[in-house]
């Protein structure tokens, strides 16, 4: 559901509070009661207890208020007592600050053109700041959108100056997410630990079923029946992050190798694509390796 | 999420309030801060707003309270002035409540076998009160289980008698709700309005596709390509009543009626499954002629 | 499947017989006799019978023959007689005798840009000959990939010309296959009638539910809660003709109208992606209003 | 599809010809002449060649033939020569020869429960044998079928001795088809090569994700989107025989892990149904570690 499109609020009026905190009587009562004296209508509201007596207790709040833009810092500032009474972690965000995106890609697009096309479409509610690719096949496709493309060759021999090249852009574009869109090179811990839970990755399997390399090669070996696509936070522990989404299609014997990839695309490039937009609306938790996502 | 399992609670210290009301703000605030006065714990929320700006508000609320059971005449009746503050419909259900259903069913027993698995396996939490049926094929399954079985032909020339008869034995076994699993006659205007928003069908097609009769012949007609089944409330518009569930199975030129009906009849015990699980665990509320679940 | 990439064949050696006879006994052996005679190798074959005993059997063979350019005219010529004994409905066709396509499309683009996208990846073997839409809004994207596009405005009062401005083009390009990826106009049973069964339309409904206008709008009103859409052959019966292709997604009372159309979309453009790539392919028969899908 | 359903052959009159061989031009014009010569009438034929140039070929037809009866041997006879010169592994199979199945069980029975019901209503062709079980629970839903039920108790230090006499009631009962419908025991190799690929097994993962021991305990830590299961024939190496069929359902952070268990339990009893029914039809060839199968 996209509420903004439901019911027209301006952007700049809508609100997001997102909590983590340990679980207790009085959370939600105290919340709800903080909006309401600030004249916020409470407009979705997801919230998860990883168990009530003694768990941890995740919310997610999607708020209007008018001339919300001019009372930002206040409701910010006046909700901090009670972020530390109950131990919050905790954020807001607001509809109209657009998080800024960088595509990393090599030479498959599809997954690259469906996030484009979302984007065009405006179902994804981000400003593609840049696109880095391995390889030059993207650059035309990029540029005629009046996207940067940038063109940095790598390989594990010149890992660090390639990733230094890349953190530096990434930088220098103020980027708030990294969508690795079939970017088949390895991040190596340095870069990862420089965007905790902002990289999210699309691996070609239905993890944990064939972790690693040429997972099609080996589900056609394994003689599976269907064929899945995984897209999760990256980590340093190589395809091991927070699982986001993952979604299958059915394959049968006649389907060779290359049958097996061109359904998986379709696959990758759907489940990509969700994580992404759940990702930008902050529908998403980390809690240990796995992820709360409020649909 | 079935949290009674998940958690272990006595389920004689879960409550769960069901609230309807005009949208506008302060309302969660308000029943929280209610339930937090009431030392209950609110360990699942879901609520749905159709617009927050003169629309209507919905929540369902599930919460724990210890000895909930000598405490809940006192909360239901310190609820009431905030309920006609705002004008709310309510109702409170307990998590050893367990609702009273009866069963009718013709000669095909698919659906009836569903709900008896289900309810065997623990995962329907109801009492089968009794079955219905214009046939005795069931009888020796029913029976067979501990459930009272009754044998009532029926064609639509005795059909007021045949209903008479229904409604008492509905009233001696204090039932709460009636499940149609596959009873293949059509019941009066008066019978259904003795049992408003308490009478689930199975519709052999996906509604409003094929309504009426013979859905899988005229579905092989039409040449569709998926098969589908609709569980909703029943009302005096046949087959337009409130929909609860639907769901499809894939099928092609190959399957011939019967096929189609196979296939039809794994999706109906599936829709309708779902449907009465929701129902007993009050996540349903119906609005205008749709359904709000709150899965 | 497609096994021109599996096993690497040159497309020309490939050829397609697509045959449709009354059943009897012997049609099998007497084709399969015929290509082994020419010293054809059949690596793919699918048939189906109405019934055996005085039904209608429909068969699809792909085969493999070294020169095959060559010979086709002599394997075409003296196939004859078998046709006229079994009397057979037939046609060949060669992998290397790509089909034309014209797209016709209005304001919204997705289902333009899914089949560009499968187009460029290699996976639509067509020539995408034109474009013809009644807005302006493709033009860039279309002419970005060296395909023509033609801004053709339409409305009902001008039918007639405007079907007779685009069936001198669609003569002039040579098109063997017209899709309409959300053209909103209504075409003429003249126009139907110069393309029988090379008309393929994308509904934004799971047909035979939702037939006409604004389904979205309806689905919503009617509460369902899977969303589908339905490609079939165009005939003059508007949204009756052969259905190709059907799916759904999942939905819920939280989307608004907006929603269901977004969901929508992605169902549409995946089911208009396959109905196309199986007619490119020769796996479709139709079959009274239905068709004969050879996956 | 059930082409006896479908066409109301007498089940005596229907045969399959199973053939597996080296691929080469000229195998479907022999067979098919064959059983033209024979007057037998092709009602389905699924063919699959591994690769048409020097790969394995597969063939499955079923055909229909008056008095076949009493013309079985004398066809298996003559066929002998034909499947001499193609270098066939090749077996026919008869509608009216009714595989015999035992069912082995433990504590949870929905598997079981799955096949009797698809059984009673008509759906599984197989005479269930007899049903053993290291635990009593499933004895009078059994046994209330007129269906044999063994209890023999079972844990590894006995191994052997079970085993023995699970092998002697298998061969008294002379059951072609062994179905693992959860029955929680490792198989020892001596037993499994007793039954070559006649063992099918539910395995409560998406294999080869959560191999072995406690997969839902697993699949929860690793916070997967999604549970599915595998049926499959049971080979020395532990879940890591020829894959029949896989399905999933889609499940999220609430699911604790009872709730993935029983959202496991539905596909499990779905997945296991459906690679037995396939079983029966004699429409599942192994190649290798993967199956074939001619849907």
């Amino acid at each position: 559901m996209d509420l903004d499109s439901t019911f027209n609020f301006k952007k700049s009026n809508i609100g997001r509070l997102i909590v983590k905190c340990s679980d207790k009587p009085g959370i939600v009562a105290a919340i709800s009661h903080f909006l309401h004296q600030k004249n916020a209508n409470i407009i979705e509201s997801s919230q998860y207890s990883s168990d009530p007596e003694g768990g941890t207790f995740f919310i997610r709040i999607e708020f209007h208020l008018k001339d919300l833009n001019s009372k930002r810092q206040e409701i910010e500032t006046s909700f901090r007592p009670l972020a530390e009474e109950f131990g919050m972690e905790h954020y807001f965000s607001y509809g109209d600050q657009i998080k800024r995106s960088a595509i990393f890609v090599s030479k498959e697009t599809h997954c690259l053109l469906e996030l484009l096309w979302e984007w065009q479409s405006g179902d994804l509610e981000t400003e593609i700041a840049l696109v880095i690719s391995n390889h030059e096949d993207a650059r035309s496709t990029v540029e005629s959108l009046g996207i940067p493309f940038y063109y940095i060759p790598a390989n594990k021999n010149i890992r660090e100056e390639v990733e230094a090249k890349q953190i530096k852009l990434m930088n220098e574009y103020n980027i708030d997410l990294l969508i690795l869109a079939r970017y088949m090179q390895i991040l190596t811990p340095n870069f990862v630990s420089h965007f905790p839970n902002k990289i999210i990755n699309i691996h070609h399997s239905f993890l944990p079923a064939f972790i690693g390399a040429k997972p099609y090669e080996r589900a056609f070996e394994r003689g599976v029946k269907l064929i899945g696509a995984t897209s999760h936070y990256v980590t340093n522990d190589l395809d091991e992050g927070p699982i986001i989404e993952q979604d299958i299609e059915r394959v049968d014997h006649r389907d060779s190798v290359p049958d097996l990839k061109k359904t998986g695309q379709q696959v990758e490039r759907r489940v990509l694509a969700k994580a992404v937009k759940w990702h930008l609306q902050d529908r998403i938790i980390v809690k240990n390796n796995t992820t709360i996502v409020f649909q």
